[in-house]
C-alpha cells in the first residue's frame, strides 16, 4: 500500500512550508514580521459581516452551484463600472479563486496536455497542475526587465502540440507586473495562432499604482471564446478567508462544463456569498483608499530595500509583491531559514517566501525572494531595516565559511 | 479549439439536471414536492449562525490550510462519544464531504488506476473520478438484498493489478443501507488481502434507525493505515450551505499529502468553521430528535408506498434516501422528466432523481428512482399518494402506447 505518485510530487507550499520554524522562532519569544504571505491587514468591510449575519432563513441550504443569482448579478453590475458587460450566465461562484484554476485545468486539458505560463508565476498553480495531471510549461520573465512577458520567438518556442492554453496572472503574484494592453494584444495573437484557450487570473484587478489602469483580458475584442478569467473576492475585499472566487467565460461550452465540475461539489457556501454581495455593492470609492495605502507601502518599501545596492528590485505596478533578487544570497531557501533559526535584530525577524517555488524551472529563482507588503508602512520600514541587516551579516557569515570543511 | 475530454465526459448532475423542467413546471403554477435532493428541512442550529456573528476579528483571514484547531479539536471530541480517539492530526478540515472526496481519490491512486464501489453509489464520486482520471469499478448491490455487500466472490471478481482503494457508504446514499459490523470486516480482510485502501463516507453516520448503532471503519482493529474516513457537517447540522467536510486518517502519509493538497487551495471557508464547532459542541441529545423525526418519516414513507405491490423496496435503515424500483416503469429518466411536464395531482407533482445515474454499469437502475425523505410527514404522505397515481396514470398510458407508431 503507497500513497499516489502525485501526492507524493505535489510540492509543499513554498508560502506556508516555512511556518514551522516559525512557530518555534515565536516560542522563543521572536517577534516576526510575516511578508511571506498575501494576507492583507486592511479591514474587511463591516459590510461583508453584517449581511452574512442577517442570513435568516431557518434552515442553510445547499445553494446553486454556480453561485447565488443576487451574487452574479452584483458580480455583473460591478465588472459594469469597468466597460466589462457581463451576464449571469458567464459567471461562476467557486470556492475561492483556487477551485476557478482547477476548473480552469480541467475544462482546456486532458492528462499529460501543456499549459504555457511566464515563470516566475504563482506557485498553487502547481498543486492544481498535479492534480489534473497537466504539464506547465514555463517562459522565463526576468528581474531586470520587469518581468514583462519574454518576446514571441519564446513563446512561440514553448509550443507543442500538446499545448492547451497560456495563462496569465495581472496584476501579477509575484511579481508585481501590470501586462500592457499591448502585451495583452499580442498574448491575443499567440492564443489565436495556435487555437489555445488565453486563462488570465485578474484578482489583483484593483490593485494598480502610478496612474495606470488594469486592462483585462475581457476586453479584448474577437477573443471572447478563449477567454477564462480567474476572480475572487479575497484581496478585492480582503476577504481571503472567505473562499468567494468565479470562473468567468463568454463560451458557453467552457461554462457548461464548469457548471459539471460545480455541480460534483454542490455549491460554494452560501453565508460568505452573502457577504460577497454586499461587498460587490460598495462604492468604486471604497478601493479609493486601499489602493492609495499600497501604494504607498511599495513606495516605501521599495526605497528601503533599493538603499542597498545588493539588492535587485525594478519598482513593481500592482498587487502588493515584489520578487528581489539578493546579492551574496545564493540560496534563498537557506536564507529565509536561517532568518527564522539563527538571526534576530532585537529580538525581531522577518518571515519572506523563498522564490525557487514560484519557478517551474529547476535551480531557477535561487537567489530571489517574494516581499508580500501587507504590513503597514512603519512595520515595513522596520522590517527593511532588519532583512538589510540580515542580509549583511548573512553575507559576512557566508563568506567565512572556508570551503572544503 | 476544444474543450478538454474529461470536461465532456464528466455527467451533469442526475439530482440537479431536472431543475430546468422544475422551474417550468413552477411557472405553470405547479406545486412541486422536492425529494430528488438530500437537503434536509431540519432547521440549522441557531448556535451555528451566532457562532458565526460572534466573529470580530477586523479582517477575515485565511486560516490554516487544515482547519482551525479549533475546529479539529471540538471533532476529535465528538469522535470521542463513539469511542473514536482522534487526534487533531489526523483530521484535515474540507471545503464540504465532496473536497475531501477529491483530496482521497488523489491521494490513493494516479491515472487510470481503480476504486471499487458498490453500486448503487453517490452519484458525486463520479465528478471526481473524472477530474482525478480514475476508474471507478462498481460492484452490484441489488434491492431485493437490501443493497448489502455482494459476496466475497464478486469482491474478488473486481480485483485487478490497478485497484487501489475501496470506497463504501454506510449509512448509504442512495439506498439508506447500514452495513453491518461483519461486513465492515470482511471488507478489512478484503483490504488488507489486496493491500488496499478502504475509503469510508460515513457522512450520514448519525442517522440510523430501529436502533441500530452506525459502526464506524476507525473502529476496525489493525487497519488504521488504510482507512480514510470522509466527514462532513452537512447532513449531521442541517448545514449543507456550509460546505464544511473533513478527511480524517490516522496514515500520516495520507495526510501529509491531503495538507500538501490543503495548501493548493488556502484555506476552507473560516466563518462556516465557527459555526460548525459551536455545532460539534452542542449535547449528544440534539441528535435524539431528529434521529426520531427521520424515523418517523421513513416509517410513513415505507408504508405508503408499500401499500402498492408495483413498488419494489426494502425498509432502509439509515441515511434518509431509499431506491425504489417501479414496476412498468422501464426508463426511470423519462418518468421523473414526465412527473414535471406531463403531470399533476390537484395542480401538485413531485420531482425524484432517476437511479439510473447513481450505477456505473450502463442500463443498470434504468426501473428504479432514489428518493430523499427529507419533507415532513405529512408532506410525504402526499408526495406518495401523487407519485403512486402518476405511477397508474403513467403504466396506463404506457400500456396504450402502438408499438411501431
Amino acid at each position: 500500500m503507497r500513497i499516489s505518485r502525485r501526492a507524493e510530487a505535489i510540492q509543499e507550499s513554498p508560502i506556508r512550508k516555512l511556518a514551522p520554524l516559525a512557530a518555534a522562532a515565536r516560542a522563543r519569544g521572536v517577534r516576526i514580521y510575516n511578508l511571506n504571505i498575501g494576507q492583507p491587514d486592511v479591514a474587511t468591510p463591516p459590510e461583508f459581516l453584517r449581511a452574512v449575519c442577517a442570513f435568516s432563513d431557518p434552515v442553510l441550504a445547499y445553494g446553486p452551484s454556480d453561485g447565488l443569482p443576487e451574487l452574479k448579478a452584483a458580480m455583473a453590475e460591478y465588472f459594469g463600472r469597468y466597460e466589462i458587460p457581463l451576464r449571469g450566465e458567464e459567471i461562476l461562484i467557486t470556492n475561492g479563486g483556487s477551485e476557478a484554476i482547477l476548473f480552469a485545468f480541467n475544462v482546456v486539458a486532458d492528462d499529460g496536455e501543456e499549459i504555457i505560463i511566464p515563470e516566475p508565476f504563482y506557485t498553487n498553480y502547481n498543486g492544481y497542475a498535479e492534480m489534473a495531471n497537466l504539464k506547465i510549461v514555463p517562459v522565463r520573465t526576468h528581474a531586470e526587465e520587469g518581468f514583462h512577458l519574454p518576446p514571441d520567438e519564446v513563446l512561440e518556442a514553448a509550443v507543442t502540440p500538446r499545448t492547451r492554453a497560456v495563462l496569465i496572472c495581472s496584476p501579477n503574484n509575484p511579481t508585481g507586473t501590470v501586462l500592457t494592453w499591448e502585451e495583452l494584444e499580442r498574448l491575443a495573437a499567440f492564443a489565436a495562432r495556435h487555437d489555445l484557450f488565453l486563462i488570465a487570473d485578474e484578482v489583483y484587478k484593483e490593485f494598480t499604482y502610478d496612474g495606470r489602469r488594469h486592462r483585462s483580458v475581457l476586453e479584448l475584442a474577437g477573443l471572447w471564446d478563449r477567454v477564462i478569467v480567474v476572480d475572487s473576492v479575497s484581496k478585492r475585499f480582503s476577504a481571503c478567508g472567505a473562499r468567494i472566487g468565479a470562473v468567468i467565460s463568454r463560451n458557453r461550452e467552457v461554462m457548461a462544463a464548469c457548471l459539471k465540475f460545480g455541480q460534483a461539489r454542490l455549491c460554494p457556501p452560501t453565508l460568505e456569498q452573502l457577504g460577497a454581495i454586499a461587498a460587490y455593492r460598495l462604492p468604486e470609492s471604497y478601493f479609493d483608499g486601499v489602493r492609495a495605502e499600497y501604494e504607498h507601502r511599495r513606495d516605501v518599501l521599495y526605497e528601503a530595500l533599493t538603499a542597498d545596492p545588493g539588492i535587485l528590485l525594478r519598482k513593481p505596478r500592482g498587487a502588493f509583491y515584489m520578487i528581489v533578487k539578493l546579492a551574496g544570497v545564493a540560496d534563498a531557501d537557506h536564507f529565509t531559514r536561517w532568518l527564522l533559526s539563527d538571526f534576530e535584530l532585537g529580538g525581531e525577524t522577518v518571515m519572506l517566501a523563498p522564490a525557487n517555488g514560484f519557478y517551474a524551472t529547476p535551480g531557477a529563482g535561487a537567489d530571489e525572494v517574494r516581499i508580500a507588503y501587507v504590513l503597514d508602512a512603519d512595520k515595513l520600514r522596520r522590517a527593511a531595516e532588519i532583512l538589510l541587516a540580515a542580509l549583511a551579516r548573512y553575507q559576512g557569515e557566508r563568506s567565512t565559511i572556508t570551503y572544503g570543511a
